[in-house]
């Protein structure tokens, strides 16, 4: 958004997102603008990670960085459980800023990385092609990923948990590396710790959806791991992926984000395509299948979500 | 391979694909070190592009470049159907070399890009994170897509059916980006071109392996499409891939090659997880489910293929 894009001129990311009152204009700006049914709270996936000990930057034109990534046993102990309140209280006021600012106009989704993607960043110190540090920490070293994911799970239970006292009506568990593992490692070394945390997000009645990319040949695990909607992105039709995640499941997306840099009628026939795949079955949540494009022109976001009302309504009738 | 690095330390990689005495060399290397069943021609699945018309070059470290892609319907001129013998003999040539070399020791495969693949690199100029332009052109511009993807078809069939004459007794179109699309996208956009190859093939009965990554999604539709084997990645079980296939086909897969790198009883494991799953169907091909990572301990490579004809003969006892 134009908006969004002149406040980011003035502003480093990370000042924007340890100034709640700044995070929350950014948050409101696309639910003022477009007829979207939801907020989602302007953070990064990966701020848990500074409260734990490790240091985060984010570098323009290059993404995040950590400069004491975690490699051996030894570094274990410099990384600990992060506290909300201490260490992300910014995100947590900005969540009440919204939350009152909005007055239920919709509700307010607040999130977190999810502890396999914690542990991507957090060991590989940054993006990687091939994620082989992590994979051979995961392989080689089972009681360093033992400690750092049960690390992981207590900092985002809490950080989630706080988020909805602050004001989040749902969390969402963004694991955007997770179609990086076999279904196989993924049953061995990281369904455990995710359960665990969908687990206590249950016992506190708290809603969450549970998003990864990558996920088509996960996804039945996914949804065993937890979560009240599975996230998807375009990389399966919406109805196969409902399908193998079962209708107890709420599903969110699924259209290909580049597909709203396409012209109208290339994304108006895609959405309609989802919407007809969904065929009425209640708890779909329209969505792109992952972030939104730097280049997606801003009309296009509204008259999108004008669409999918539109479509959506007349299915229904 | 350390023999393999000494060569390289001599020579571009162009030099390497066009002297064919030095690419049947490394072609022949595995061959004699391990206890492959199969030798796969020492190539590159973007070589038909430079007979098409596109200045393809490999810079170290950074990867294929292609120094004039194509954009707009005006760039078409220039792209030609490319002369397997005029164009790519230096392959062939190879081909020739090692096949009486190998003296039906074991097959000799030979591949080719897929379609998609070769859109891929020929519209974006190299990698890219997110395929931007090669989905807008096929979004905005459907006759320069379906001449293009045409002149790829036209290519692809007339350079393996001389692989094949040269001979290779197997070939394997790689379509290492197909998993980027949208199962509705490959269906409109893609499947056709592919099926015509495999079409192609199968009426000259040559006999065809179809690879792709990130296919979890598109299985079904990518054995439409054809081939005799599909070839799958990790991030799907081997059974489940199977199942999505059908029993008609062959299937070929499945270790990541991380765990190549990890320690033997790593890979083992993982190897035997994948022998049981096959449960002594006919038909599999046990392989990588991607190309083999430059780290890969050489010893780890013969350890593997041992292993994998212990363990596969235990298991029909």
């Amino acid at each position: 958004m134009s908006q969004y894009r002149k406040i980011r001129q003035k502003y480093s990311l990370m000042e924007m997102f340890k100034t709640p009152e700044i995070a929350a204009e950014i948050t409101l700006q696309p639910v003022e603008a477009f007829s979207v049914d939801a907020a989602i709270i302007f953070a990064d996936i990966l701020l848990p990670l500074e409260g734990m000990g490790f240091k985060l930057e984010f570098i323009d034109y290059e993404g995040p960085v950590i400069g004491n990534p975690i490699r051996n046993l030894s570094d274990l102990h410099r990384v600990r459980v992060a506290d909300p309140e201490e260490h992300l209280g910014y995100v947590l006021k900005a969540l009440e800023l919204v939350s009152s600012e909005l007055n239920g106009k919709v509700p307010l989704i607040g999130f977190a990385g999810a502890p396999f993607t914690l542990a991507c960043y957090a060991i590989e110190g940054g993006s990687s092609p091939d994620h082989l540090l992590t994979k051979q920490l995961m392989y080689r070293e089972p009681v360093l990923w033992e400690r750092l994911m049960d690390k992981f799970c207590q900092t985002i239970t809490a950080f989630l948990t706080a988020q909805v006292r602050a004001g989040a009506r749902v969390v969402q568990i963004f694991d955007s590396w997770i179609g990086i593992l076999s279904p196989s490692d993924y049953r061995q070394y990281v369904f455990q710790y995710h359960q665990k945390i969908f687990c206590a997000l249950k016992a506190s009645e708290i809603i969450s959806i549970h998003f990864g990319t990558g996920t088509a040949g996960l996804l039945s695990q996914l949804a065993q791991a937890g979560g009240d909607v599975i996230g998807v992105d375009w990389r399966i039709s919406l109805a196969e992926a409902w399908n193998r995640v079962g209708s107890n499941f709420g599903i969110q997306g699924n259209l290909d984000p580049v597909a709203l840099t396409a012209p109208r009628s290339i994304y108006e026939s895609k959405a309609a395509e989802i919407l007809e795949e969904v065929a009425g079955r209640p708890g779909h949540i329209f969505n792109l299948g992952h972030g939104i494009l730097p280049s997606t022109p801003e009309d296009s976001v509204g008259a999108l979500a004008d669409f999918v009302h539109e479509y959506s309504a007349k299915l229904r009738r």
